[in-house]
């Protein structure tokens, strides 16, 4: 079998939700919301099946759905592309990133890649013969390492990874880290792929995209989720921006890897990104909220809460807990135990990780936040 | 650019569908049924919608959906696999045909492959650093080359893949075709990757699985389609059956692709596939008689009829009609002047095509086939 895939473990994520379910745990592990995206988008994607979109969708995604996409990249980004020529639909974001990195890397190409790091990065990198150079984020703030940065890049660079708003981190980069970070990929002649699935969860910061920057527009994929802007995780519809000729080569990718997704969802996400800006600040200020339920019950109950601006996350320092335990045993122990499930963030590292951090999700109801710090605080 | 992927042509499919929206012409070319799939399965998927299927599925699929895929492949083809480790649900054929071979692959290994051949074959394998050994098989009754293809299998052989019933031949691997294609899997000790989407879909002729065969359990993936199944080529559900080990690997691959694939569609598959037999004998009568009108047609026309036992598609020989243009001339003029679109068979070959094939398909309505004949008569 491929070694690259064969050696690789069972996702961490999949592991703890099991373990969660086994035990009767509250999952905070798994980034998943636990109340339904809009009822307005559901209805519509219900409708549209039994209004007979059900054969294949055009290869690169329904037009309404482009066209919503250039929209919001233009509403909420000022950046102005063609929907026809620089949008490509795809079955998630996973998907979205798995197409841009095979449109982009060929053996010995070098990826710079910040850690912490989502788990799908590094082997679809390796897959694909790519050389990965890794900058590590320091907690507790995350802030960017220049020098590191510089010096990770090469004549041989092909593309940096950002992810912004941070999985795992909660990071949002600053607009000063972001110009480092544009500077640097001018310099190299190079392209940024730019996970950005959490662009709408941020907690009074403004997410700024790399692709808005000076001379960026040409050099940047942007990428972003239905599943993560409208609590629709399970609908997997996810979208690339990119300049014309690197959109046609994520096409071409995409049409190998999966070729097309559900019309009937695109039909209800394209309604979904034209919904007024309200939506979208709700969703934040609900999300801030329930954030804000996690932290103060975290730092409660002596965890270490690290700062966070963005996402679905916190990272939560376990020494004052954990009684030398590593964070993966505590969080078994946490899901047995007090039947609350977090992720070790040990997970989210390739070598050497730090062994002190757990991840807790909090895109859940405020109800079942305070379940958790009751089971926490009872377990203590 | 990634040279792989930025050198390939636009699929042919998406190229013809467009002219044909350009032309106004009946589209015999993409395959893809005019019919809606069953409304019971529709509606199903439209209430799973509602009744809050909308988050993350399980990474390998719904349990129900795997149950019953393993429930198929033992009332289908005698084959006993375990729901749980044995199948892998993913998005679409084509992301189970990716996730496999990229499961299997490793640079250097070779495929074995017989041409006329699917269209994301060979760039999937290319990009894995696989090398492809093409046996061609010869128009009119695509006999298997038996010493071309014991030939074509080496030391460094990883898989076969195998693709009964066939697109874009329509032919059906008998079953002493199989034993020796089984035998010679099983001298070399490789796997075979079956793409038997059109499994259903054979017309007085039986389709054998592969991986029904003596020894061949082990050595197979056998990759279903709900889009060929039910009518649904939209929905992009797809199964993968693989012996436990194999699945897991098909499993990490899908989880670095895609992830999961949306729960309500899973649920309606998993309802579709217990449907009683008469469901699956209907589709293929009635495809079968669609077959039948189309056929008969394009001999009253003039054009060579190629036989065929499965799938949704016919190869017609050109020469009588075609006054010396080539396949992709006389497609290109069939759907500017007669308003009809096919698929020029030089699509499916890797060099030197010949030149006077196009693939008719014929998962239509009964009339709007005869209008399609009606219009080549017109224009004749
Ligand atoms: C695709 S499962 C993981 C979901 C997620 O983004 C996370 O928990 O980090
Ligand atoms: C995925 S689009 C092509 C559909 C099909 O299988 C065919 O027409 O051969």
């Amino acid at each position: 079998f491929n070694r690259q895939f064969a050696d690789l473990p069972v996702t961490i994520f999949t592991v703890m939700s099991a373990l969660a379910r086994q035990h009767g745990a509250i999952n905070l592990g798994q980034g998943f919301p636990d109340q339904e995206g809009p009822q307005d988008m559901i209805r519509l994607a219900a409708d549209a099946l039994l209004d007979g979109q059900n054969q294949y969708a055009p290869l690169t995604g329904l037009p309404e759905l482009r066209a919503a996409v250039a929209q919001a990249n233009l509403r909420f980004h000022g950046i102005t592309v063609d929907a026809d020529s620089e949008v490509v639909v795809t079955s998630g974001a996973t998907e979205a990133l798995a197409a841009s990195l095979m449109a982009l890397i060929e053996p010995g190409d070098e990826v710079v890649l910040m850690e912490p790091l989502y788990d799908t990065y590094l082997p679809v990198i390796r897959q694909l013969g790519g050389v990965p150079r890794i900058v590590r984020l320091q907690a507790p703030d995350w802030a960017l390492p220049r020098q590191a940065l510089a010096d990770a890049f090469s004549a041989r660079t092909k593309a940096i990874i950002l992810n912004s708003p941070m999985n795992p981190t909660g990071k949002v980069f600053t607009a000063d880290e972001l110009a480092f970070i544009a500077t640097l990929v001018q310099q190299h002649d190079t392209f940024a792929i730019c996970d950005e699935v959490y662009e709408h969860l941020v907690f009074n910061t403004p997410h700024i995209s790399l692709m808005s920057l000076p001379g960026m527009r040409e050099r940047c994929v942007r990428i972003g989720s239905a599943g993560k802007s409208f609590s629709l995780t399970g609908w997997k519809v996810g979208y690339a921006t990119a300049p014309a000729p690197l959109a046609a080569v994520i096409a071409k990718a995409h049409q190998n890897l999966v070729f097309a997704t559900p019309p009937n969802l695109q039909r209800a996400v394209a309604f979904g990104l034209n919904k007024d800006t309200a939506y979208f600040t709700t969703l934040a200020q609900d999300m801030a909220t329930q954030g804000a339920i996690l932290a103060s019950g975290l730092q409660r109950l002596g965890f270490g809460v690290l700062p966070y601006q963005g996402s679905y996350f916190i990272m939560a320092d376990i020494t004052p807990l954990a009684n030398g335990q590593d964070d993966v045993a505590f969080t078994r122990m946490l899901t047995e135990q007090a039947r609350v499930t977090a992720i070790p963030a040990s997970a989210f590292y390739a070598t050497e990780p730090p062994r002190n951090l757990i991840r807790f999700a909090f895109c859940k109801r405020p109800e079942v936040l305070m379940e958790a710090l009751n089971r926490l605080e009872a377990w203590k």
